[in-house]
């Protein structure tokens, strides 16, 4: 049972916002055990509009549509799906009432553009929304249905979840999607792929291996499709083989399961054994710490971190020796060995990043070109620094950094068990 | 002269992988005045990209399609281009030097797989990947050209910008977009599209505006189509005067202008002025810092910051004193205010922000709800503290936490001049 995802919106077709709705809404709807065809991405107008529409209900039973929702004069979707049904917009009194009850309980006067969000296409039926003012539409149509919904991020997100999975769920009947991620660092996408030919050869049919590469770690991601609850747990073995067959081979390589991310995997380990971190940033200027705080529950073993940007910084609040700044410079080993010691010491951590380097474009010094970038771990059993020469950009040369750093950290903790 | 994007990759289709290729390719090609149709994710299967590359030429007479072009088993857009265009795969002896020279600069043997990167079809014209072991193919077709690439972020910039540009000029002749992006701050959508109704109805014609709502903040762009020098003088002095008449309505809401985010205009303010910046952090987790950070030459005004997660940290590093803690608790006035002076005062630097609340979903307290956030500047001409009550999810309050403040910082740095 496919689905078509259409987000609608100028600032997404020319990149002034990155579509980030798409991913969203096709790994829940994926989740929920939806096959997801295809996304498209098309501007604020009506005929590109209708286009994608009309093809997409030809194409997959399911068409959910993001976008075009707001007050303001270039959102027309709403318009278009009623001339495309034949239907007129009406006020609906169920949607009025919520967005009379979110306006006013904000403490604002109800706008005539607000009063407009109310209204919808005669023809389809209103899932209500809690968290906004745009109503989420449905409308059967012969080959299927169409779902309109608001492109605000939590919006669509919640509305996915209470009210249009549930109702999907009423109309069409699904499988789910079995599967597994491996998170594997300090190989390339190329190398192991030689390395693990044999085993994905030898892998049966039912299971899908897909090789998602994301700045110097790559996810290999095992998925299987079961239609019943037997078929979920002869998925679940053939995917529990196909994971132990691979240790052999690829064991040294792989950091951890069923993550999306080492963050998640540092939040897990970290947390289960009750240890606590802290970081000093340079080159990644705040990154490992922003990345560890994306996700709640961070401040159950993140101390904190320190983004010394400046030798000042790291002299006076990392207490760097002057004279090790001096003699060795800011991208140096003794450097990152003294600001990792002494983050750990600041904030009483039992362990602690440290990266100093040079992430670009400027910056890069005789022998130092860019992506010259030192990393170290401090705990109470001493330091590991470690050299890296990345290349790239400024970004992926400060994602690798911070995945490779992770990686290690993983491996530390892991060596205490 | 319109283009269509299809980027290939189940990683991108289900969601595992935020496709943010299709924001940077369409940024660049509309640069470069090439209208954008549509963009279209389609997974690594041959009859979804097939079907996708087939409707997409009928569509548009440019097709730009990335990915699949890796080495590994789920890699098939090559041999699918080979098949649509009855074509074979043989070896380029171009790009074969090209990895080679790639691959043993790395220091690694060549491996039959890096050689297969070297083998295209003979329909095509290679244009030569500077940066990676994947070419680019161009294939002239009947109705347009299709060009596909590596979906390897940095490879896919380095050849739109390089060779695929460059080539599309010499065989098509196109206009340019004239745009002006007004960044406003401290007014939700809904309510600026009421309060700057007459200015849009009075626009020319020629002008199209997009509000483009980003956390807390609106982006309005104003854009304009021109295809000849004086055309492009033309629009940009329309653009200039609608520019000029938005101020009386709502310039105390306009923080800056041709800018996509606000920290850019920072960077720009602060440079300009040599002025120093540092942070102190709790519930935005290092967010402050590291979106200062993935700009390039942050280090110009940057000092650093403190990611203060525990009491012990903003006590220790930022000298809030202990019993402010006690008596007012981490969320509180007293406290980021403390924090604001302290980091300042550590750091040396002529401005200072400071951030402490809840962002959820754990941590609220008695009269504290999640989206309560203290915010604060503090600089040598004293410091302002602001509570803020937001509402949504924890990425979306510390996204609208940094741009009010990125926002506060720049009234305040201007209101020196």
């Amino acid at each position: 049972m496919n689905a078509t995802i259409i987000n609608i919106g100028d600032e997404l077709l020319l990149g002034q916002v990155v579509n980030s709705n798409a991913a969203v809404m096709a790994q829940m709807i994926a989740q929920a055990g939806f096959g997801v065809e295809r996304t498209i991405v098309v501007g604020d107008n009506a005929d590109d509009i209708r286009r994608a529409i009309d093809e997409s209900i030809q194409l997959t039973p399911i068409v959910l549509i993001t976008g075009g929702l707001g007050p303001t004069k270039d959102d027309i979707t709403k318009h278009l799906l009623a001339d495309y049904f034949g239907s007129e917009l009406y006020e609906n009194s169920e949607a009025l009432a919520t967005v009379t009850r979110i306006i006013t309980g904000l403490g604002r006067p109800m706008t005539e553009l607000n009063r407009r969000q109310a209204w919808v296409p005669k023809c389809c039926r209103v899932l209500n929304n809690d968290v906004g003012t745009a109503p989420c539409m449905w409308f059967d149509h012969p080959k299927g249905v169409i779902i309109s919904m608001p492109g605000v991020p939590f919006e669509m997100q919640w509305l996915v979840q209470h009210r249009v999975l549930p109702t999907l769920a009423q109309r069409f009947s699904v499988g789910c999607i079995v599967k597994k991620n491996i998170l594997i660092e300090g190989i390339g996408e190329s190398f192991l792929s030689d390395l693990i030919e044999p085993w994905e050869l030898a892998l049966p049919k039912e299971l899908g291996v897909a090789y998602l590469p994301v700045a110097g770690m790559v996810k290999l991601r095992l998925t299987a499709r079961a239609n019943t609850v037997s078929e979920t747990s002869k998925m679940q073995s053939l995917i529990d083989n196909a994971v132990a067959s691979l240790q052999p081979l690829a064991g040294k390589y792989i950091v951890g399961y069923d993550a999306e991310t080492l963050e998640e995997l540092v939040h897990r380990e970290l947390s289960a054994q009750s240890l606590t971190l802290a970081a000093a940033e340079s080159c990644t200027g705040g990154t490992i710490v922003q990345r560890l705080t994306a996700l709640p529950g961070a401040s159950a073993f993140l101390k904190g971190g320190v983004v010394a940007y400046c030798n000042e910084a790291k002299h006076h609040l990392l207490n760097v020796p002057q004279n090790v700044l001096d003699e060795h410079g800011a991208v140096s080993e003794p450097t990152v060995i003294a600001m990792a010691q002494g983050v750990r010491r600041q904030m009483n951590a039992d362990y602690a990043l440290a990266t100093t380097g040079i992430a670009g474009p400027g910056g890069a010094e005789e022998g130092k070109p860019v992506g010259t970038v030192w990393v170290a771990i401090d705990s109470e059993k001493g330091t590991e620094a470690q050299l890296l020469h990345l290349r790239g950009e400024r970004q992926p040369i400060v994602d690798r950094t911070v995945n490779h750093l992770f990686a290690m950290l993983l491996r530390h903790v892991r060596s205490l068990q």
